[in-house]
């Protein structure tokens, strides 16, 4: 008979950056082209913070390719020998065509849907506190989606298709929240995972 | 008489990122060149968490000559026109030959010596908390500036001037803790002056 302890396996929690559907400066839906620090910044903080798995989505194939081949470098290149972090960063990093491949992925690997969190500089509706996240985060069973957006952030309909959405990241009294979305990054996981 | 009520000034907080002297990852000294995304990057979250003044400081002639163009670009070129964030986030970023030159502006500007606080992924001595130094820089009457470090970090002579470190930034239970030094800026500065 087993003496083993049983611990409660902490839900898995995934990010996805969306290169599409995403806004413009004039609130226009466009697709943004992949930044090769979004890949590296997002990789280190999303192992740093324990994310399960981050995904890269965009529908553009020449840049899906290009993405992979990054990937490629850093985690079977000259990439991996040269920096042995580098390599364990990116073995998280997958890339994919569009939002809807990214929940069934996670369908698949956690054996259900996972709750979707948006998040943006201009969020007001439907807000879960960073507290009330990373509490529902260590308590539940789902697994939980993190999304951000590039350019000018989410589309409306992705913010819709939420279960709920983070409020921006504000850092002082004058409202001025222009964080790059690497930073943002960052600071959510930190606010979440951070010890 | 005056009725004006009387408002504590809050002391300024300055921020440096040093190309020289830091660590490759050999523990040479070495210096770094200027990433073009370090200036955006963290002059975006240095405006939005009300840091006075983002040194950039390279010892390189040609390299601060380079981020000159680039904050002017953003400051009063076309850059400024495009993006009205990006230029009020510019207009506090300044580029140094040296450490003692940030320290020696700084005391110009607020009229004391700053106090200075080493940042970095493995440091272990003198550490003051997060919360020990969000304190201080409200109720103390002294300039702090924070110190980053490119590469793998800041070279020791810099820590040994510092009057203390923070704690390196962590996530989780595992140790890893590669973030880039743009996410490490952002992490730092959210947990000394988020809300």
């Amino acid at each position: 008979m087993s003496r083993g302890i049983i611990v409660a396996a902490q839900p898995e929690c995934y990010l996805a950056l969306l290169h599409y559907p995403v806004l413009n400066k004039h609130r226009q839906v466009v697709t943004t082209a992949v930044a090769n620090l979004d890949i590296h910044d997002i990789a280190r903080a999303a192992r740093t913070y324990g994310i399960a798995h981050y995904y890269i989505v965009t529908p553009i194939a020449a840049q899906r390719s290009l993405v992979e081949t990054i990937i490629n470098h850093w985690r079977r290149g000259y990439g991996a020998e040269y920096n042995h972090s580098r390599r364990e960063a990116f073995s998280r990093v997958c890339v994919r065509e569009d939002f809807e491949q990214v929940c069934r992925d996670i369908g698949e690997r956690a054996g259900k849907k996972p709750r979707v969190v948006a998040t943006g500089a201009a969020l007001e509706k439907g807000l879960i506190s960073y507290g009330e996240l990373r509490k529902a985060l260590v308590e539940g069973d789902t697994p939980w989606l993190l999304v951000f957006g590039t350019g000018w952030g989410l589309a409306d309909s992705i913010v819709a298709r939420a279960d709920c959405s983070l409020p921006p990241v504000r850092g002082g009294s004058d409202g001025y929240n222009h964080l790059s979305v690497r930073s943002a990054v960052a600071v959510v996981l930190d606010r979440l995972f951070g010890c």
